[in-house]
């Protein structure tokens, strides 16, 4: 599940590139607090998913609230679609998970994020839409008459004994896992804006010379200790991925040092 | 990275258990808005991390405002610690990821959410804090100084177009990270109320007697094509994964349209 740190992934344990992956509506079930869907809006179009669709909204459509808290999310507010039922907002998906932390009594797989965010990968690959999630009412939540036209329940671990989620919230989970499977960015890589990386022979260079200046300078009280304290010197500029500006200033701070003394 | 759909991960797949896994520090530098750092508390309390440390608040230190935004997460805020520098707060951190947007013209290794939440559980095992997350103030962020003192560079991949996030929910995404990889819960599971999952020789007994009885009303006009229609309802019935108890219904469902005819 995790990649250990420090390796990059081989091409082939790479996310699918992000022009396939489209990504899934959201859709809120009569939703109460018009500043709720536009924090929604904005964590939507945080991460590049921008069909979102309302069934019901309590105090009617569109708000102003809505475009207060959107923080310049605009596009996704005028481009939401209103539908009087749930069954009307999910016509054309074909894959359809419910948010609820309250398991229902019904036999369905239960995802998390990243669960959902697989299924969407690997099915939401053309041109439309065909996955969705669902997200109820803030204060009650789904009825079950939503839960059942899904395909799994969507359920979001976190601290037992402190579960209190904005809606908002919860739609920026599971979107910016959707984002971050669909290829955004590796888990690590190394920023060099001064350069490129001092290949090997630099660094051993580097750490020769070093050597060299240390048995001049009577380093090596004992000469058996030698090896071993080169090897863990060695290792240690190894393990800083110098870059060559880098090196160079190390040979100038040896120099430095050298004319010191 | 992503796991396939519908499989579950081998045992050595899952991430470490839970309690092998100490959360990392959230160490929040030169904040200004009270009530930002109350929604901080709110998601760190939600993924189960709770050492807050804040360095210079603005606005002095307890705040109201941070009381009235966390959402009942004051457990967090009481345990706070106050620091004068970004120095004093990384005392006794052994990994530091430092979350910032722009590169600073540093050579760092630059980490996901989801590298550095890696990174986080395989370095803090024991009992005390070794890894903590660096943010700085809402409209500045972080300065070079405190960014040097990092082993990491944060990155949030987002929307290229659309990056605008609240802090907190800069928290959250990387809060919820680490602690969906300690062990939160599996990516797909199959939720079954109702019972046991029906054992596939129950499956197939129902495919046989529903084959029998349309046999018997004389469903297969055409008898070559009795192995593959069959084929495909016997794949249909396999996937829907039906309870023990659903199985039985259907036998009933079969029984009442017998009856019927």
């Amino acid at each position: 599940m995790t990649r250990p740190p420090h390796t990059q992934p081989a091409d082939d344990a790479l996310p699918p590139a992000k022009h396939h992956a489209h990504p899934p509506a959201i859709i809120l079930v009569k939703p109460q607090l018009g500043q709720n869907i536009g924090m929604v809006a904005r964590a939507m179009l945080n991460c590049g998913v921008t069909d979102l669709r309302i069934v019901a909204p309590r105090d009617g459509w569109p708000q102003e609230t809505a475009y207060s808290t959107a923080a310049g999310a605009d596009v996704v507010l005028d481009n939401a679609t209103i539908h009087e039922t749930t069954a009307d907002a999910v016509k054309g998906l074909t894959y359809v998970a419910a948010s609820t932390a309250r398991m229902r009594g019904m036999t369905k797989p239960v995802v998390s994020p990243a669960g959902a965010a697989a299924e969407i990968i690997a099915r939401n690959t053309g041109d439309v839409t065909t996955c969705g999630l669902l997200f109820g009412a803030e204060r009650t939540g789904l009825e079950n008459e939503d839960i059942v036209l899904s395909d799994a329940i969507l359920n979001i671990p976190l601290n037992p004994h402190f579960t209190s989620l904005n809606i908002a919230q919860a739609v920026l989970l599971v979107c910016y896992q959707w984002h971050s499977y669909s290829g955004a960015m590796p888990d690590w890589r190394l920023e060099t804006n001064e350069g490129d990386i001092a290949p090997r022979d630099k660094i051993n260079y580097l750490v020769d010379r070093l050597e060299e200046e240390l048995v001049r300078a009577n380093f090596f009280k004992n000469p058996d200790m030698q090896p071993s304290v080169m090897q863990n010197l060695r290792n240690t500029f190894i393990r800083m991925n110098l870059t060559d500006q880098e090196a160079r200033t190390m040979h100038g701070v040896i120099s430095a040092l050298i004319e010191r003394r």
